[in-house]
């Protein structure tokens, strides 16, 4: 990893002409030269390759062409790529010096010089190649001539080498499609390791062809079958993308025992949890049963064979061992064995699933909680409790993994995530134990997400997440950031990720069949609760409870309201007066809404509870109205003296502002309040 | 059938007050009758099933219960139903009275009556009670207290017992995903068979165990797994919906021969077509070849035994014959069997493919080729040449449907579907004769569909020919019937389908990133080339051609020309002065749009083929908005006569028409100018 930080960030403009022409890299390479001219596409365009790449290149180039040409329209004659070949007529020249393997580690480099009509990629492995792609299709620019590629020099490669994206398929059942969909926009953005967590509490969600009463008892008839996932694995494989999974133990592992209520320690019958928490004693396997251990390695025998990575991920956290504690023979075994703790019973139970992987040639992977006292270095750390933790990991030697600040399902905004750098709090470390950190992971647990919303959580953030990992560590202009992400984040639909267009539809079904003006109006600028919140309100959520509420509609960092808090920020930076007479047409807008939703609000009894949140956002659009008209007239020396307003009027919103940022209806827009605050501050100043 | 048809159509409103409430029923039950009172909906909401049903109708129930609590979100308590259980709390109770199997002539009646707080579902078979779940979910209404059942009493049964949906899966490849949530689809308009056109000349899109060689040579790597195959079968299953695949044989056929040349009727190297048609000699099966059978034989054996339908569809269809013109071993074998011609030897391939299909108890079904002299009565005949064709065939006796007239790919209107009654033309058809014709296919082949818009080409139509084929044969209003259809196009977004969210996805494509607004408002009234013609203009398709253009984006039946031609014909038959004012805002709103459209044009390149488009259009509605303004004057009196208009300026006009009728960048507004014409015809004869 090292080498990378030393390459110098240049994002030079030779021409001031093309300062226009903005350029919507994301994850940005580590250096970008533009050169004078343009190549233009036309149905010529033609590529060839060169060199000894791996297969996956040719099915790459091939999609590579056909997203291209749809892109484009210019009906390239080219059709399918399936072997090297120099070809003079080429426009683009692939060359590589070898088959990758996707592998942890593995050369991701490459290099795209564009001018005189060619363009040039170079990369050692086929890897390199398409990343290659995907930054050329990030490239394609159009003026009034058609579509161009700019001239330009870049040469690229990642920072770190882990780059995740987890999902969770168990908590509502995320089906082979939207994986499939997810990969797609993960090479997008260069990402190139899925973690699926398969098995929990509420469901096993993979089949098991050894044990099937795992994922028929095991699961409300919702899981992937092997065909899908060896599907899902060449789909990501193809995509230089690895797929690990996880089969979390000893706890969280209620959905083993429907099928094998011989392996928990308490004997009962187990049905699969439908809650998210409060089934104390959780159900957790009995490790002093000496026939799970056979079983484990049956099991993870076939899984084993059936994910080629290297890594197994054994989950590993959150047991709280209270079924261990209520059961006399468990405690009599930790006696018996100076066993002092729970954390230690745990440790050899991990010590000898470590001896079962590591007899499949396999490494453990598993949450902080593994890491204790005489545990192999051969494991990987994934640490989801801090960096204090992940610095621990890196210090003792054990390779690790951020997730910590990476869990997009807490639905905080992408500015927070792009932020969270894997090495803020690293400073003390040494070289070779800065490089145990091997990158990091976002999260998407599942709880409050389905098949239907999930696209909307991960992405864009998921992508702020991809260029913290890929791009330098000084790269972290939020503005600019937002810029390139809103680009994207276009471009994301065309791979098939639903966050936009299920947005609407999810609109559509809250108003009942009626115009959505109104409600759209006001979810685009409200945000659902951020964090644990949403299922700490004494409600309990079940797995299968309605997720079509406008919380769930929502998106979790709101363009609109961000937009709007810049032009405040700019306001309030300038005074210019144009921008507080934008500001004044949004407030009215928000402000004229309110009645329109009532409209919606009869026909559509799933919008009533939006009621009192969009009544807040017309008041807050009063005041800040009143507020912005008294910075004019203040700024223009035309205020009177009536017109000025009260220490008690300002106290007074200062309160309505407290309480507005109280969610309601499971949403909140605390940005609107905080750019309307700033506009307080200001009068207040001045008073 | 017969009984359905002496089912007197009742729509009978006990009490003006429900006058308002329009029920959105689609297709029209046979009998419904509105009572006085209303079921409200809240979390308490329970079923029960009595009787003796099939498992599928715990698992439909299951579905209706969060069906149901999505579209309403009251959070029902209710989770998982797994038996029959009387349960006195229960609102909703189902009635089965046996198992159904799903195959051709189940009963599938059912009946609903709502009334003193419970509702009641009384059926034959499960089939029945699932088809009484859709109405059920149809009948939802909301008013200022909530969400609703209309107190009622339904009797409903399917006029014809064969209600299809044929896909070509072949020409575009059409994913596992994409066909199941179109059975959804079907499941909510009561369809109930599934045709799969599994091989053609571009592609053998079915894993074959017996010879792999057929979906790995005969496609591009995309085609439906036997695992994928039985999940369909399973889930249309599930649905009471039958699922009957197609081998086309012995023509349309190329693809079997890229695996196995040896059974084609000329010896060369075979690849699978990229091109639509022009590859004549077509590649056809060899039926003098003797090891043809055995092949066949075997690969059936496969087929039958995945497949449980007792039907399987063998094609037949225009086999040109050229290949085996062209190869002197078959013209001696038809010397030699004194075969008179190409049909003949056809006919006697196919007394083979009957004697192999009835080995495995299965029925021959085709397209009407196959019906020759000789032929067993016990196949099916698929009429695609027109009602001749059915007549025929069911006056000869044999079971016979139509989907003639239903080809929802040529981009027809819903309108045209639905008239176009299968029994239209059968008069002189006798009683006994009349009950050999079982219904009709919608039929969705993919020349020029993809996954991403076939959606947008079988949805709304297939809708409307569900209600042509379950509906009585009187109920053809056909105003009534788009104003159910809008309705029931909003809901089926909510399965999945993705007629809608596609569609804003092209435009965003086409427009690069910037703002829509303007392309949609053209989009949304132009309607794609209908019928053959836009592969007729001596551009070749290939499969590999991007399929992402205006033309592939507009819907074959713009709601929005629609409804504007209708305000047309209002103000023609009434010459309100309000619809003038909406008619002439409406124009004005197309005359912007053309500055508005440049600006997109200059940064989409893809967007400029629609330059001529939009410039017609803004003159079409220049010309319409004068003619309004004359109109309206002339009834008021206040015409002066410098203001008539010319007959050379009326002549310049109609020649307009004419030529902004004509199809230009694969789109049309042929329905804004006919209404347009409207307003000319009546100033004509003003004049």
């Amino acid at each position: 990893m090292k080498r990378f930080f030393g390459l110098l960030l240049l994002f030079i403009f030779t021409n001031v002409a093309y300062s226009q022409e903005l350029l919507d890299l994301m994850p940005m390479p580590q250096k970008v030269e533009r050169k004078e001219g343009k190549l233009y596409l036309d149905s010529n365009f033609r590529l060839s390759i060169n060199g000894n790449p791996d297969v996956r290149l040719y099915k790459a180039t091939t999609r590579f062409l056909r997203r291209l040409d749809e892109q484009t329209i210019v009906w390239f004659k080219q059709d399918q790529i399936t072997s090297t070949v120099t070809d003079a007529r080429a426009i683009l020249n692939i060359e590589v010096s070898r088959p990758a393997k996707v592998v942890l580690k593995e050369d991701e480099s490459y290099s795209i010089a564009i001018s005189g009509g060619k363009i040039k990629v170079k990369a050692t492995t086929d890897l390199g190649a398409m990343y290659a792609l995907e930054t050329l299709l990030q490239l394609v620019q159009a003026d009034e001539k058609g579509f161009y590629f700019p001239n330009i020099e870049i040469t690229d490669a990642p920072r770190f080498p882990w780059r995740g994206l987890m999902i969770d398929v168990v908590r509502h059942f995320i089906p082979y499609e939207v994986i499939i969909r997810n990969i797609d926009a993960m090479a997008a953005v260069k990402m190139n390791v899925l973690h699926l967590h398969l098995t929990d509490d509420q469901g096993f969600r993979i089949e098991s062809k050894s044990f099937p009463k795992l994922h028929e008892k095991g699961s409300n008839g919702k899981y992937l079958t092997q065909e899908q996932i060896k599907d899902i694995i060449n789909y990501a494989s193809d995509r230089g993308i690895r797929v690990v999974p996880e089969f979390d133990m000893p706890g969280h592992a209620s959905s083993w025992f429907p099928g094998y209520p011989e392996y928990a320690s308490a004997q009962r019958i187990y049905e699969i949890e439908t809650k998210y928490s409060h089934f104390e004693p959780a159900p957790t396997m009995d490790p002093t049963n000496e026939n799970l251990y056979p079983f484990l390695d049956q099991f993870f025998k076939e899984m084993t064979a059936l994910f080629p990575d290297e890594y197994i991920h054994i989950g590993g956290d959150e047991n709280s061992g209270k079924q261990w504690d209520a059961n006399p023979k468990i405690q009599e075994y930790k006696q018996r064995h100076n066993l002092k703790s729970n954390t230690e019973l745990q440790t050899q139970f991990n010590h000898r699933l470590q001896d079962i992987l590591s007899r499949y040639k396999k490494k453990m992977m598993g949450w902080d909680e593994i890491l204790e006292p005489g545990i192999s270095k051969d494991i990987m750390i994934h640490s989801w409790r801090g960096k204090k933790s992940l610095n621990e990991a890196a210090k003792k030697g054990y390779p690790v993994i951020l997730s910590h600040g990476f869990y997009i399902d807490l639905l905080h905004s992408a500015q927070d995530y792009y932020l969270n750098d894997p090495l803020s709090e690293s400073k003390d470390l040494a070289a070779n134990e800065l490089s145990n950190i091997y990158g990091g992971e976002a999260a998407m647990w599942t709880e409050l997400a389905t098949a239907e919303t999930i696209d909307s959580r991960i992405w864009p953030s998921a992508a702020a997440i991809a260029e913290r990992l890929w791009s330098a560590q000084e790269i972290r202009d939020v503005r600019d950031m937002y810029r390139r992400l809103d680009k994207l984040n276009n471009k994301l639909e065309f791979l098939g990720i639903a966050h936009k267009k299920n947005y609407e539809v999810m609109l559509k079904r809250l108003a009942n069949g009626t115009d959505i003006v109104a409600l759209k109006t006001l979810v685009d600028v409200v945000e659902p609760m951020k964090g644990l919140s949403r299922r700490k309100q004494g409600i309990t959520y079940y797995t299968y409870t309605p997720l079509m509420m406008a919380a769930d509609a929502a998106r979790p960092d709101s363009k609109v309201a961000r937009e709007f808090s810049y032009l405040i920020d700019d306001f309030v930076a300038t005074s210019a007066s144009h921008l507080a007479d934008s500001i004044k047409r949004q407030y009215q807008i928000w402000i004229a809404n309110h009645e329109n939703l009532k409209n919606t609000m009869r026909l559509a009894p799933a919008t009533r509870e939006l009621e009192p949140v969009s009544e807040n956002l017309k008041r807050l659009s009063e005041i800040g109205s009143g507020l912005v008209s008294y910075l004019q007239k203040k700024s223009k020396g035309k205020l009177k003296e009536k017109e000025k307003i009260s220490e008690t009027q300002l106290k007074e919103y200062g309160a309505f502002f407290k309480e507005a940022a109280k969610p309601r209806a499971n949403v909140e827009f605390v940005v609107l309040i905080k750019a309307t605050e700033k506009l307080l501050d200001l009068v207040q100043k001045d008073n």
